[in-house]
């Protein structure tokens, strides 16, 4: 499966614009082979915007701006994974990610459980669910938000129900770079998968995010490693790797869970 | 709390000559003001050995070599911890680790709980308890053996204790470098702790060690790091980092435990 990252400057606020740009690089993805394309968190709405704006913003997991993702990826025949702020049924307002396959259907929808400081607080509720595993394409896969990734156990969890891939659209900042460049290689090679960190670059209000988005092997290798520009990564991934990765390093089945509560 | 790392070739079966070149070490380490000398897994004996020589080399974990390594902690004022074939009450040979103070009180003994392949499987057999944390000058610190660091639980668990060091003796070989220089360092930052791994360098028999041992702190930046040759690595530890690190980067209160099972 060929994937596509794309790595730019948040455009807050500006709905439409971003619905416009995401369709560009569905278009762009498409057309270099990418089956499945990966996009911030908070891509829709900006991820920095406040309270106020967050709930103005807001809509539902099948609302119009899901409408709109599922018929560019239809159009472009391309799956989207895209982070937007998600109003739901009991009006609580959630930073959510959501996966549209290429026939416009919704595979699965994500609220962030481990909210960032009182920049996310202050906008959302904390999901109260992990990701379940979504198959797209035959591959297994799971979605994890930002601050998720830097608790193991989160990535644990997903690759102990079967995860061969996990995507994570992140809106990361400096002076996090370690998150970058050692962590997210460190989830993929403890469990021996594929991993997607889709970041912004560039600035929002005082918000320097520090991009470095990148697509890591399971033996932990970079894939696709962005800097600090605007950038569309892209990578093939096997299904073979992570089958091979799992026999050579046996985390999964040599990890004693009778010794962790 | 000033630490040395002594990073050296194994030489196996060689249990008088191991201790004499402890002995040295300490007194080194010793000189230049450190209070924790940490050695390598299976330190006393080698590790790549073969079941019928562990069994002969085994010894309980009061035994005569940990009188003797007691000694030396007495002479030289300081602090031991090291490698060594435990044969326990049971009759069955452990991947043990032991910690001696600088009056000689065993403070504490580990068993590799995570077995590595069969080379382990072949010469022990599996601890089946985690390592209490052990109090040191004030520090709360827990042991680990090479394989168990690589699987994020059981870091996580000292730490969710109030562990603010791990100590790490391994005998970590090629093609392995990914764990000298990315795990280790995850490790320590998703914990906020500061973190030692006292691995070999040079071969024994058909492996050849990666070196690369290291003194990581909670931030996951290097204080020390080893490069393929013999080495006395030292770092200063400082209790306030770990408190600070903690309230900067509050995984391990932000961490969701009632989402993991």
């Amino acid at each position: 499966m060929r994937i596509a990252v794309f790595q730019g400057a948040p455009q807050p606020l500006d709905l439409s614009g971003n619905l416009q740009r995401l369709h560009q690089q569905a278009l762009k993805a498409a057309e270099r082979g990418a089956q499945l394309l990966v996009c911030p968190e908070m891509f829709l709405s900006g991820y920095n915007i406040g309270r106020e704006a967050v709930q103005q913003l807001a809509e539902a997991a099948d609302g119009a701006s899901a409408q709109a993702v599922a018929q560019l990826c239809r159009t472009q025949g391309i799956a989207v994974v895209y982070g937007y702020p998600e109003r739901a049924a009991d009006g609580q307002v959630y930073n959510s990610v959501q996966l549209i396959d290429a026939q416009g259907q919704r595979l699965g929808n994500y609220r962030k459980t481990h909210l960032f400081g009182e920049l996310d607080r202050q906008q959302f509720s904390a999901g109260d669910a992990p990701c379940p595993l979504i198959t797209l394409n035959d591959w297994k896969l799971g979605l994890l938000i930002c601050y998720d990734i830097e608790f193991p156990e989160n990535a644990r969890q997903l690759a102990l129900a079967g995860g061969e891939l996990i995507v994570v659209p992140t809106a990361n900042m400096a002076p996090y770079d370690f998150i970058c460049q050692v962590t997210v290689r460190a989830r993929a090679q403890e469990n021996q998968c594929y991993l997607v960190y889709a970041n912004y670059c560039g600035n929002e209000g005082e918000i320097e995010y520090c991009g470095q988005s990148s697509i890591v092997a399971p033996d932990g290798s970079w894939l696709a490693l962005g800097d600090r520009e605007p950038s569309l990564l892209l990578a093939d991934l096997e299904r073979e790797q992570v089958r091979e990765g799992r026999e050579a390093y046996p985390y999964l089945s040599d990890l004693r869970r009778d010794l962790h509560r």
